[in-house]
């Protein structure tokens, strides 16, 4: 430890009963949260991690031996990396759905993009309704229901009316919709602060995909 | 698919047209994204998902084969789903150190977390100096960083003068500093929209460990 960093005694004796004080706080609202229910969560914005860290959650998971989902609406071409490891080694956990063909502006065909995107929110539907899936993510939804592939009004009223209590539905991708917000319990923003494409840099294995 | 979902073929020739014009306009900009190198990457903000999307990023690396490295500066006593399934499958690829000793409110003592916080930093550098690392993820170093225990202009330092070139680093935690914002090639803020903790559910498996 450097000398800058070593604490004088009266200093650690108030950083201790600061802490203590936050503790109590802390054990007292914590006490009052003792309900438990499955979650509708969005993860939405113009930032990066919306994909990143649903699929983080399904290794969350997997990792506690809980069955789950995934339905991709839009292949990206890249992601594919995820899609892969559980595949290999974890499709016993985890079923892996992807539906989409492509960005909108890849496949470059309308109706074939719709039919796609139904299909798959057909598949979606299947996964939640089987009730041993704890988790089922809905990697990329927001695009097919922003160009109006999927009607938000039949995911929000299916979610309400059919998701079973105790599963988390996890839907992304960026413009999500105010009426998925105001159906979901937990909702991120993901915010672009900085992006490395403004300097020239492209999308590179272990990040992007 | 719905009759109301069946576009004319007027509304198909429109929507391929502006597609096209999409995907040309892309490909053009992605065709001066030909840099590669090693991201310095910050996850803040008080939202979900900093974390699980840095470990998002670690499966993916893990996904390809590529060698990396964790350093736990906080041990939130939660997350330590990921962590049992990245020792139990995956310590050949990812090597895993979990230097903290819980928040600073749950242990209550100032020096021994000052002394956790430096063990921690000094192994981060061991690991980013290692060269066969392609990513190394500094797991809530920010809230190391903010209460003072390592000083954030090492931190920038370090990087700045050591990081191998195409080791990518993420370092994730609230209120991360400027400092670490301008040396930073990739940010993204998770902003909280909607939390359900506000609705008295409590932390749960498979969501927040």
């Amino acid at each position: 430890m450097s000398e800058e960093h070593k604490p004088v005694a009266d200093d650690v004796a108030k950083h201790n009963a600061k802490m203590a004080k936050k503790k109590a706080a802390r054990d007292k609202i914590m006490a009052t949260k003792t309900d438990e229910k499955g979650l509708v969560i969005v993860h939405t914005g113009k930032g990066k991690g919306k994909s990143t860290a649903a699929f983080g959650m399904i290794f969350r998971n997997i990792a506690h031996g809980r069955k789950c989902s995934v339905v991709q609406f839009i292949k990206g071409g890249m992601s594919t990396g995820e899609r892969d490891l559980i595949l290999d080694k974890f499709g016993d956990v985890c079923s892996f759905h992807t539906m989409g063909e492509g960005f909108t502006w890849e496949t470059q065909d309308k109706s074939r993009d719709i039919e796609m995107a139904q299909a798959a929110w057909a598949k979606a539907k299947e996964e939640i309704l089987d009730e041993s899936n704890h988790m089922i993510l809905l990697d990329e939804i927001n695009i097919a229901i922003r160009y109006d592939y999927i009607d938000i009004n039949d995911v929000v009223a299916f979610l309400k009316a059919h998701k079973p209590h105790m599963t988390h539905v996890v839907l992304t991708g960026r413009n999500a919709k105010e009426e998925l917000i105001d159906a979901a319990d937990l909702v991120t923003e993901m915010e672009l602060v900085k992006h490395p494409f403004r300097s020239g840099i492209k999308a590179q294995i272990g990040v992007e995909w």
